[in-house]
């Protein structure tokens, strides 16, 4: 390695300096491993832990069908939202938790293709985050052409695909597989000005990247709670729909949790107030308990320090990569410029899923994305600098050694 | 009470002799509480309290995002629905469990009336379960009336308004209400004659009352987890498509999870094979582990033996109320043929509500149901013969002292 790298007493040093080295002593983390995977799915909390504890055996093991008054169970889906709305820079009115993220997206894009008619085009990304196009493929099919139609186009296409035929532009802030970020305030107002609205998927972005939907004016947005919101594996998700809008939505993915009184048990639908309407079934309350807790380790942090954290955290990864002669063989398929990119790191490679695997069984958990992409995500709460310098060296020894290559790792695993 | 009524001492003998006495063992039970609410929301296994404890802190814990492979999570709706098929009379290749019935019903929907053009009807009954009718009127607000409209006609003219106009025909077995159950081999074949296809809401039937679906030919169902499958509260539901629709089949509420290669992250959306395209997004992995393991209960016994005792305890219970004066003020609401109803019996009464609560504090837990029922429900793996004399005896006494008049019951929780 270059002298120019920092040397791991200088690395130490930023660990002993780092505002947020606390906070990893707020999370349940196994021994002997580095954790790069906490953007895919995060760690458990202490407060989730005690919190999962409590919420099945104190409430519904002892509390029962009380517990949805008692333990105010049928609030959480908007407790557990007060705690996202800092995170995204919105006034908490706005937000609701609950379903998938695929759900929820099938929720603002029926919504939004309503207010929208005559318009009938959803405006999206060829490589967006397949699920969101696989969403709005399904509703294309569900409603018909005359109705809905899907159109992408690549990213550097979208401004000039903007146009008064377009009913809602719907992109992802950073890319799934490279990072890329698009600038969320650019593209909102550019649509906005051709009476386009737009719906952001912030899955990769909640809880790491400074976000300011109210300021930026977002219309709608969603995001994922298992990443850097480290709510566990199939967490709610969250809805935004900004307040500008809550008079005229008429939300068509309904069901009695949405329903102004849902125990009125009234025949015919009546929305609820705001953003309640986009309620559907009876959340998954244990899921969801478990969300609200872990959002709590965000209470007392800004989002700016998270972030700047992150990108430090990448930043030091690349300068201890840059000089190394074996990873030149690993192609650098984020950007460069942090401001560029979301707090990950994507490098392709003809054996990235050997590479990983190897990884992974080496404690340093990255992920394989198809179909030659080794990722590393960088969330600030959990991780020390040091554990970059780790994972740097045992990069290097894995491509060195080449362990990739053994047999074992031919056969992928059924989830990659 | 009459002399006709069993006695104590002879009711004692009926839990000495019943062949489900040991399940409840297997249940974790507040003390001092007769829960006549597990068709509301089930109790806390001893079992799902384990794995609940299992997935969070061993799993997602310690073993973090390897979980998805190395505990089957990816698997989990399958191996859920696998225990939910024999409750249902189906081969397990029809199963698989996800979302919530609301969800799932316009999953269902949708794909009936893809399936089923130019038939654009849906047949329903006015008093079917809200969120079911709820679901159906948004669809038919999304689609627009050339596509989707929703016709309800009381229960005793269903069968009239079969006709070649109505794309499906969607009921729920068990009325959540009053208990009156439709006969489902007989509705289905008749709907089918006319080639209609059938939706079955089994959320109040599944896990007590037996059914044969794949015998009646039924086309699809869903169903609720915290019921009577105790699953946990807002557990994930299930859905039964019958495999003789599986090729044909574009369900459209699409999602990554659905995709016939999840991780291959095709920009086009594949369906999966089978009831595999029933899934969306990212299943509640906490919550459908502990329904998974819920469902464990109901491995060694037959949906008949749980049928026969369900039957009993109500009957039990309507022996023991009918002499009483004080209780000729409740009005019966359900049949008094328990051929006729399902596990649960609802009475009306001017102040249901404060009895209700006045029952409740009293450790009886029961159901109110807006505007005037108070609901009793056997869900019959951890209820005793006795708790029905404890809580007819409570019941006697609630009316006779009126403590349910009392000011703190005038005004309705937030959750009824």
């Amino acid at each position: 390695m270059n002298t120019s790298s920092p040397s791991l007493q200088q690395i130490r040093t930023l660990d002993q300096s780092d505002p947020l080295a606390a906070k990893r002593d707020e999370f349940v983390l196994p021994s002997n491993t580095i954790y790069l995977n906490g953007n895919s799915l995060g760690p458990l909390t202490r407060g989730a832990q005690r919190r999962g504890h409590e919420v099945i055996e104190q409430q519904w093991g002892k509390d029962l069908i009380a517990s949805w008054n008692q333990h105010a169970w049928i609030d959480l889906p908007f407790t557990s939202a007060q705690k996202v709305a800092p995170l995204l820079g919105a006034d908490a009115s706005q937000l609701v938790c609950c379903d998938s993220v695929s759900i929820n997206l099938l929720k603002l894009l029926s919504t939004c293709l309503q207010l929208q008619r005559p318009r009938t085009i959803i405006l999206s990304q060829e490589d967006n985050f397949p699920t969101d196009l696989y969403v709005a493929q399904g509703l294309q099919s569900m409603l018909g052409p005359g109705l809905c139609q899907l159109k992408t186009v690549a990213a550097d296409e979208l401004i000039g695909a903007l146009d008064e035929n377009i009913a809602v532009l719907f992109l992802t802030e950073v890319n799934f597989r490279n990072g890329d970020r698009h600038d969320i305030q650019q593209l909102t107002a550019l649509a906005q000005n051709k009476g386009i609205l737009v719906i952001w998927d912030l899955s990769h972005s909640t809880g790491v990247l400074p976000l300011h939907l109210d300021d930026w004016a977002v219309d709608f947005a969603v995001g994922c709670g298992y990443k850097y919101l480290n709510g566990g594996p199939g967490a709610p998700a969250f809805i935004y729909a900004n307040k500008r809008h809550h008079e005229r939505i008429e939300q068509p993915i309904q069901g009695w949790m949405g329903h102004k009184d849902p125990f009125a048990f009234d025949p015919s639908y009546k929305k609820g107030l705001g953003v309640a309407q986009f309620l559907t079934g009876t959340p998954a309350i244990v899921s969801l308990a478990i969300l609200d807790s872990a959002l709590d380790v965000f209470s007392d942090i800004e989002i700016t320090t998270i972030y700047g954290k992150a990108t430090a955290l990448s930043e030091l990864f690349l300068g201890l990569i840059k000089d190394a002669d074996v990873l030149q063989e690993l192609k650098l398929e984020s950007s460069a410029d942090p401001s560029l990119r979301g707090a990950q790191l994507a490098f392709s490679h003809s054996d990235a899923y050997g590479i990983c695997r190897a990884l992974n069984e080496a404690g340093v958990v990255v992920d394989f994305r198809s179909p030659d992409i080794i990722r590393f995500g960088f969330s600030p709460l959990f991780l020390r600098f040091e554990d970059i310098w780790l994972a740097t060296q045992m990069l290097m020894k894995t491509l060195e050694d080449k362990t990739y290559l053994a047999e074992k790792y031919s056969r992928k695993l059924k989830v990659t």
